[in-house]
């Protein structure tokens, strides 16, 4: 390992400056198809094929277990920074002392169809928070989706924040962004997956439909839920219901009360589902 | 209303002083019986008995709809205070020039036991993240629960973070702190009351009982889950399957994903819930 270190002392290195606008901007992440991730578990998440950088403090490299957890970086650049410019190119408060640089792997639309006979999609418009964004991908992986579509409006889901809250779920669930929501919505229904979008007007209870057929779940932003345009081209819109006064829930947790309705019904025996409460 | 403002200029006035202590300190909050809360529509939700002072900046009462907005504070102070001053009493980036000092509201567990035949319990241990606390809040009013039961060690439900994130469920679910969490558990089966804790090694799929009967969900701290001598206690250990390489999910999910299930199966109709998937 020790041949592959290259020193970096100053903050204006120009690599030390690309992984800044990489932490901070998404055009740059775009343009270059690279992204930052932070920290010893995410990077041990990451594919190593998709490595193309890796930058450690100096404190880092006195751990015990640097070289055991640096091994999968075997085949790529290691940069050592001083402590002091490591902090600054790190989103985090307290930096565990590893940052990679990677390569995006964005998947497109035809691919995501191939994934599965019965398609389970998770669909998100115009979602702002990342937190939501990262949680949403968390929890889809448990409740199996096959993937996750994003309109081009939703926060970009290679922001160190949604990565954070992601928990290691980006390197494992297929997603990609798309140009224009509705279109897309009836693209998949054209192709015989039912689109239920959650809607606070829906007139149909979330648990109402049978989503152990080829379905998504399109869910909008935090604020306005889904575009008239979209939720016009939904095949049903379904609908949470809420006691007390409480006028809408949280984006993310509606999604993940919707995922979790289709994976029970997905994973529920006939017999268990039915029988065991009569 | 003019008559009752009372002009306060300097940041160290004894009550600006107060809401200061207030807004950082559970001690404070415990001790004096009150809490803040910010901005136009929590202080629209406060029930009016609960409110004690009121403060506003003097943009605020610039607005057309100031005297609307503080109708409902005709029976107490109303304090007008310098912008930059009240800029430093409030523990959001952008105040919206409204504050309100209110009474706690705390319950009994004889109080709470009384208001269903067939309660509805959340129960949380050592919860840590003031996000986590109000989104259960929020998702369990949602979710139809009678109350929500808190040990000791967790967040303070007052805290401004937490306050905000309720959407003022806060005022209307009631909700107590315990001292022992097991204690209380093992009180709650002696009524009757079967206490499902949420646990990664449960061995009940969390859709398997039947939570039409007296029922309480209980969930354990962000990164530890439940104690042991906690999950020892409970009628049942109930788990959410996962997919794919996820550990857990987030602890607010995880409650409001068991919180809607029990929701599902008390507000479903037999033949809906069991026959239209057939």
């Amino acid at each position: 390992m020790k041949e592959q270190l290259i020193s970096i002392t100053s903050a204006s290195n120009p690599r030390i400056r690309q992984v800044m606008q990489l932490q901070k901007k998404r055009k740059e992440r775009e343009a270059t198809g690279l992204f930052a991730a932070e920290g010893i578990r995410l990077f041990g998440e990451i594919p190593s094929g998709w490595l193309e950088q890796v930058f450690v403090s100096e404190s880092f490299l006195e751990r015990e277990d640097a070289q055991t957890i640096l091994e999968q970086a075997e085949n790529c650049e290691i940069f050592s920074v001083k402590d002091s410019v490591f902090a600054g190119m790190c989103d985090t408060r307290t930096p565990q002392g590893i940052l990679a640089v990677a390569h995006r792997r964005d998947w497109t639309l035809q691919e995501i169809l191939k994934l599965s006979d019965r398609p389970f999609f998770m669909m998100a418009e115009n979602l702002q928070d990342p937190g939501n964004l990262g949680t949403i991908l968390r929890t889809g992986e448990g409740a199996g989706i096959t993937a996750l579509i994003l309109s081009k409006g939703t926060v970009d889901i290679y922001s160190p924040k949604v990565i954070r809250s992601t928990m290691g779920s980006l390197f494992r669930v297929p997603f990609l962004y798309i140009e224009d929501m509705a279109e897309t919505a009836a693209f998949l229904r054209e192709r015989g997956i039912m689109v239920y979008g959650a809607h606070l007007e829906g007139s149909v209870p979330y648990d109402e439909p049978d989503y152990t057929h080829p379905s998504a779940i399109l869910i909008g932003n935090e604020g306005n839920g889904l575009t008239d345009r979209t939720a016009a081209v939904c095949s049903r819109k379904v609908r949470i219901p809420m006691e007390g006064a409480v006028e809408s829930l949280n984006a993310a947790m509606s999604a993940g009360i919707l995922m979790y309705e289709v994976h029970r019904q997905r994973t529920a025996g006939a017999n268990r589902n039915c029988c065991s409460r009569q």
